[in-house]
């Protein structure tokens, strides 16, 4: 029989639906503070496999969630690929900016498999300890990557999009690149023992449409040929953050197995647009979660009943927040299996 | 002969298309920063008739647009209600949250008209001035409104949108306080002179699909309703900020005449999503603005050729960024004016 979450990636309408939560190993775990205070920086959590593997399989023997996805960020990548990157406390990710041809010839792909192999190993690790749930590896997508890359730190970032204006050509380039190294990266996961792949374009909704078709669609459609070409055994679950009325586009030219809806899709909207059978991930509003009681079970109700018969896995629409009580997120579980 | 603006809401394909943009007046603008310098601070800046007009008009004067908006804030609403605000220098509007019942029973309707006086005074002299721009009078929506008084800044709103999870009875009764007010001001406005009102809901994007039916689409449906009741003569544009694929429900539910699209939506899926007589208002990037040249001149073709034919107005997708050149505005005219 196969694993609960990889039946509904496959097109099944699972019922109770599979669950699982985006950034559900985190900082509103106190075993996950436990094992942080043991790594040097953040970086050094995503990189050590004893401490990676623990933390990715935390919130699974806790809530016996049906999927464990890998510890990591969509930031290993460029760091990998060279630029220098690092996490200060409280302000997020702070990387070299990297704003002409000089910075995209400095990125250097060769030595991505060197770096990412304690990453591979811990997929391997997790992989060997998940038991029925499946693993998820991922990578961001090359648009949400290259705002990052050539920001250099979170934000509306208006330098990345207006680069995107100025100089289509070397945008353009720094995109292909991603596009190779992310096909790359997601392969090598999925022969460390990545069971399903999401791939997080988090900044997707920032972009008018035509740069949302070159950026966003078309590197997801050639990422997702590349998988299916070399590993269709293993399913892809796209998530174009904030895409709106270009959902369903998205997900029939990329072909995705699974779509992942941010909080603010009407789910039921959404299964107009996308039909079965592909698999709709989402999407409570971590806000009802973090609040719980009456809240929760009215918001996962929603969604509940629009899902039933199709597949689907219960997801929030966006990360757990820090400050959620565990508590919410066992009832939560617990609501979600009694469906 | 009726203004250009005017006949495009009242659903004609008005070609070359009337133009206009958010945030149109404003700090890009030198002798805005010259007017902006003789007021006390920023509320005394929108509540000075002689300086909120010239400002208004600075705009129209120098670049020919077919509409004035009135100078003002979405937080004027709020300030006349009596809640404390404050526009801090580089921070952004900061108010004393109201964040229980007590807060929401302090803000005083009785207080509105007497608060917004000047601002109904500046729409008188606007109209006196503005020959044949046509003059667009506009409130936040309820929602939007509803974050800022709730949070007390601006963000991502997580103590708003957690307090309509946790206490839907009390935020609703703030949505429903603020949605009186709002036709009340807006209808003053149009007594006062202007010719086209606007509905700015900011971040309407943020909400879940049952928040967005109760707190985005039956507010404006209930302003809209009134408005067409007492002035059915003054159209209306909605702008429901990152609504994705729930454009076109609010479009037919509300009867706007007039649909700001944001930066993100494909022009070509809205066309479909919200048929004419509908004048569909955007929806080019402030970035492409700000970069000027081959990409405005891209950005602005990309919109024409999908709108021509059908009722549209001319817009940016969001608001003026603060450091565009003024001739790149100049610029975006002339090409609007050649299609």
């Amino acid at each position: 029989m196969s694993k609960r979450l990889l039946a509904a990636l496959a097109g099944e309408a699972v019922w109770p639906p599979p669950v699982w939560l985006m950034r559900q190993a985190g900082r509103y775990l106190p075993e996950y503070r436990a094992l942080r205070a043991e790594a040097r920086d953040f970086i050094d959590l995503c990189t050590t496999p004893r401490l990676a593997t623990a933390v990715t399989l935390q919130p699974v023997r806790r809530f016996g969630f049906d999927a464990a996805i890998l510890f990591s960020d969509i930031l290993i990548l460029p760091w990998a690929l060279g630029q220098d990157l690092r996490f200060a406390e409280g302000e997020g990710p702070l990387l070299a900016p990297l704003r002409d041809a000089t910075g995209l010839a400095a990125l250097d792909p060769g030595r991505v498999a060197a770096a990412v192999a304690p990453v591979l190993e811990t997929v391997a690790r997790v992989r060997e300890a998940v038991g029925e749930a499946a693993l998820i590896g991922f990578a961001g997508a090359p648009f949400t990557v290259a705002c990052y890359m050539v920001e250099g730190r979170g934000g509306d970032f208006a330098t990345a999009r207006a680069l995107a204006w100025r100089d289509p050509v070397l945008f353009g380039e720094l995109i292909d690149l991603l596009t190779a190294a992310t096909t790359t990266y997601l392969l090598a996961q999925a022969k460390a023992g990545a069971e399903a792949l999401m791939l997080f374009d988090s900044w997707a909704g920032l972009l008018p449409a035509a740069q949302f078709a070159a950026y966003v669609t078309a590197p997801a459609t050639r990422i997702a040929a590349a998988l299916r070409a070399e590993r269709p055994d293993v399913p892809l679950i796209g998530f174009p953050r904030l895409a709106g009325m270009a959902l369903g586009t998205y997900a029939a030219a990329t072909g995705v197995q699974g779509l992942g809806l941010d909080t603010a899709v009407d789910p039921l909207l959404a299964t107009g647009a996308v039909p079965a059978p592909v698999a709709l991930q989402g999407n409570l509003d971590p806000l009802a979660l973090l609040v719980g009681g009456d809240a929760l079970a009215a918001g996962i109700e929603a969604i509940l009943e629009v899902m039933q018969g199709r597949p689907h896995i219960f997801n929030l629409g966006h990360g757990v927040l820090p400050q959620t009580p565990p508590e919410h997120v066992a009832d939560l579980v617990q609501r979600v299996r009694a469906a």
